[in-house]
């Protein structure tokens, strides 16, 4: 402890400056109006402060991801030496649930700022600290630039999370097929994010080729000069709704609407609090760290972790609640009603990050939002669903719905006030006329058609079924989303390699910043476009790989207690139910005549015959 | 100045604790390494505390924009109570010259974070700030959310700044002219930012429906998964041949490239300094608040200014310069030669965005840079030219190039940081190939035809000669940017709907923020598509119009002392010289033949009638 209070006391003249009297007054003494929680959700004023520091809050960010615990709780006063130091535990290795997690990483802090990097995987030594610190200056004394270049360059290829691009380049007329950087070799893409395969949809393109030849390739200026138009006018209006708010605000990208919109909120509302899911994208954390505002960390999908942190946190104060509806890596789904009560309870406003669920859940293909009531908007009543109750929603344009961009929807208000102050939507060129306009037709499509969305999860099924019966480690989730556990950076690496050299696949391994170090996997994306014959050539070339590479298999993972609720006594029920995709009957029928395997393989050959 | 040092003391638990003394010590120690200077620029330790402290750091930019000083000097020791405060002295009204500026406000801190009302205009007091203390929490105890949305909307309201954007839909067979919401309302637009026209460019629209009808309409994913590809790998190559760089790299748009590239380096170069000239853009703005690194404005394109912080700063400290070649509001041109001389000498690097120049200028449309060496580019040499010199490029798709997306180009090393570390490149899906594909296709066009950017000089220089005929305030500049001095928000926004309304043209009014307050305009961008008749037609509704409304003539500026060069004997020579612009000779026979009005009317009459 000692040393701690040394350190800390090096680097902070207030610190240095504070009586151990003082500071043990103020880390005692609790933020006014704040009631005291048996959660660990009270704050001190000391903590406040801390948060407050540039300094310090980075030292309980880096205190935080080595123990495991929220970023803006219960560290400083260990830092200060008042209440000591080392309570927290080590997480053996972490874990992804589907509802909750225990222990789960918050990813929050590692994305930024100090870089991913700076981010010590829980079990393994930072790599190469050294080459961080190479030469900094040049024989003139000046900084070396191109030494830090090669440093940081150095440090991404030593652990292993050094990125290398793969063309591919999606042939729209043989979807989801593809060729590589010759035209002649031919791939078969399974981990796009064009879910539905509306980028090749023909009446979205129609739409795009039609808007290109009357208005032209670009908007030609911000939306405030001269770059508004009917087709920003058309889609904000579908947008809305689609989700059935008074508006809706488009963007370059999500990343950018989810940056900004967070960033302006909690900016401009005084003493803003965002308490944000550890699984966060990168594109929110970015928009919390933007915003300059206090931050609190809830544990992924735990509500209970998620009220101990509001219910300490004073009922007047402004707060948002950041989460997403499907995150992508793992495929978990977030407890949309549950944080819906605890945000009316507490005071705070609900932002939802719907970007890989709309165009794919719900009978409009709204999200997950809709799809919790599906038969009220199936009826079209909206009043009092959940989907009605969260006060931003965000999506793309840019996956299920094949084009680019991203938007918010909610109140008016809300989208009148980002609009008018967020500098990311000001200050630049409005998406093409032909983006938006192809964007709308392909939303369009979806409000009218279920098809794409039910054949995709039937896909799912199928792939999952059948990985499942080789058994190969699938990362249990109820989404659309096949993570399939490696558990290693340069072996997810080597598979995704060979897949794609010796099998003509092109799954991309998913590494450690964007995945745990540990956790590493291949992310498959079924689309209605992968017939039975794509998905046994993918199922045989990954049963295949496992051997070849010696690639742990679910009863391995079983053997050594389960991970990931891969290998463990987990059931997940997919959010899509038999009755919602209209099999309950023939899957009954195919139940009667043999075994469970290739279910959802034989219901669609019986779709296939009778169609 | 006590009342300052009460204040300080309040808010900061450090000064609090800290004797008078310890804090004299502090203020008047200079930072390790640091060369005192007689020009302002060294850092005591209490300064560098400070910038590093959230609330202070504020503190110090609000009082900065009130006395017209730069943000990171010269203000803590105040505000500690040790030098003295009030020796600020008030710029009586804002300048922005074309080549240095005396007085010109930095709009640095006003864009963001506290938002750009909390920047107190220069000369009003700021409007309702009781409508910001608005009801904050509603019956229930709760904060009340929609007050404050409707608070903040009421504030924009009320400052003029509220923005109403009119429904443009640029029709790419009748460029430059579009209809409005009803399809048979034609309308002239001379404010957006294609300034080439190439957004109906039938090569480009070619290359894009060809690609849309290949692959698809979205890429599908991110860089990293399934959205890289051959459209990518092209374009990337065109943009570093284009700027004679390794190597280049494709964002979403250049408000992203800006915001990611310098948040990045920022933040990962240890210690970095970035020195930001006053008038820049609020993505770089945001680009270094994010980098959460010092930040040193210096005075709009004043170079003994930025030299003076450059001394100030350790040699070995790296610093990166940021900065633009043609300042889109009022047309003026960064000294790029002289910036890159003092970023050798003082071992800086330097950050150029070319946004509004690309496609305009340079004799392959590269920009500023390239053009300030128009003839060694000419020739295909381009080592050691200020292009050369240059360490980081950004530009954008969306202007001269008719498209959307932004770009950087420099070292493959310093790309290849960027690409492997900025969340904003990282976690967004790639721009649609379709629009790689465009803006591909129309670089490589302007590449090789210079006809449009000289017509569009032209242009400039017939609008620029005619308005000065008619006693018309443009604000003098280099550059291809018309800036028509009105000098008040609502005259400002009442000539713009007028224009619209009753002669079908449109020109944005361009308003506080964008712009300071007093310092309102119109802002005309004129293309090769904008005729004789269309340019007749502009400034005869402009001429009739300042006489309807009562807007001030260049004389009436003129007989007040001028403003921004207008009524000032200033002189600007156009960047594009009669020489490259092939009208020598013309120009000698037409001014021989009468007076010197209408000579560039007279001009493309001529050519008109040659060709």
């Amino acid at each position: 402890m000692e040393p701690v209070l040394r350190q800390s006391k090096a680097v902070c003249p207030f610190l240095k400056k504070s009586s151990p009297g003082s500071l043990r007054a103020l880390s005692t003494a609790v933020r006014p109006q704040a009631a005291p929680s048996h959660c660990g959700g009270s704050m001190s004023k000391l903590q406040l402060l801390a948060n407050r520091c540039p300094i310090m809050s980075k030292a309980i960010a880096v205190q935080t991801a080595h123990h495991g615990r929220p970023a803006a709780m219960a560290k400083v006063s260990s830092v200060a030496g008042v209440r000591g130091f080392g309570t927290g535990t080590k997480a053996a290795r972490a874990k992804v649930h589907t509802s909750s997690s225990v222990g789960a990483r918050p990813l929050e802090d590692t994305l930024f700022g100090r870089s991913p990097e700076a981010y010590p995987p829980p079990a393994t030594p930072r790599p190469n600290r050294d080459v961080a610190a190479a030469p900094a200056t040049n024989s003139a004394g000046r900084f070396d630039y191109n030494s830090f270049y090669e440093a940081e360059l150095e440090k991404k290829h030593k652990d292993k999370s050094y990125r290398y691009f793969n063309n591919i380049n999606r042939l729209a007329k043989e979807f989801p097929r593809a060729h590589m950087s010759n035209k002649e070799d031919r791939v078969t893409v399974w981990c796009a994010n064009d879910y539905l395969g509306m980028g090749r949809n023909p009446r979205v393109l129609q739409q795009m080729h039609e808007t290109l030849e009357d208005y032209g390739a670009g908007a030609g200026g911000t939306r405030n000069i001269s770059g508004h138009n009917k087709h920003a006018v058309e889609l904000e209006a579908t947008l809305a709704r689609l989700h059935a708010k008074e508006a809706a605000l488009v963007f370059s990208s999500c990343y950018v609407a989810n940056d900004a919109t967070l960033a302006t909120l909690g900016s401009k509302m005084p003493d803003c609090v965002i308490l944000s899911d550890s699984l966060n994208h990168a594109s929110m954390i970015q928009g919390i760290r933007h915003s300059g505002t206090k931050k609190i960390v809830f544990k992924h999908n735990d509500v209970q972790d998620l009220e101990a942190k509001l219910a300490s946190l004073p009922l007047h104060v402004p707060k948002i609640i950041a989460f997403e509806s499907v995150y992508s890596m793992c495929g978990s789904i977030g407890p949309i009603e549950e944080i819906c009560d605890l945000a009316e309870k507490y005071g705070a406003i609900t932002f939802l990050d719907e970007v890989h669920a709309v165009g794919m859940y719900g009978p409009h293909g709204a999200g997950v939002a809709e799809h919790l009531d599906f038969e009220a908007h199936q009826r079209g009543e909206y009043k009092g669903t959940i989907m009605d109750r969260i006060d931003i929603i965000t999506g793309t344009l840019g996956k299920a719905y094949g084009c680019v961009g991203g938007y918010i929807a909610g109140s008016a208000k809300l989208v009148d006030v980002v609009r008018s102050l967020a500098p990311g939507f000001i200050f630049t060129t409005s998406l093409p006329p032909a983006t938006m306009a192809g964007a709308n037709a392909s939303i369009e499509y979806q409000m009218e058609h279920a098809g794409d969305r039910r054949l995709q999860q039937l896909h799912t099924r199928a792939v999952k079924e059948a990985l499942g019966a080789r058994d190969i480690p699938v990362i249990p989730n109820p989404s659309h989303i096949v993570p399939i556990l490696v558990g290693d950076a340069e072996l997810a690496k080597r598979a995704s390699d060979m897949l794609l050299a010796d099998y003509n696949i092109y799954v991309q391994s998913i590494n450690y910043p964007t995945v745990p170090v540990g956790q590493e996997r291949l992310r498959v994306t079924p689309t209605p476009g992968h017939t039975k014959e794509l998905r046994t050539d993918l199922v045989e070339a990954i049963d295949e790989l496992w051997g070849r590479l010696g690639i742990k298999r679910t009863s391995d993972w079983a053997a050594e207690g389960g991970f990931l609720g891969v290998g463990e006594p987990v059931t997940t029920e997919p959010l899509w139910t038999d009755a919602q995709l209209g099999i309950e009957e023939a899957t009954k029928e195919i139940l009667q005549e043999g075994s469970g395997v290739g279910v959802v393989d034989r219901l669609l050959e019986r779709e296939a015959g009778s169609a």
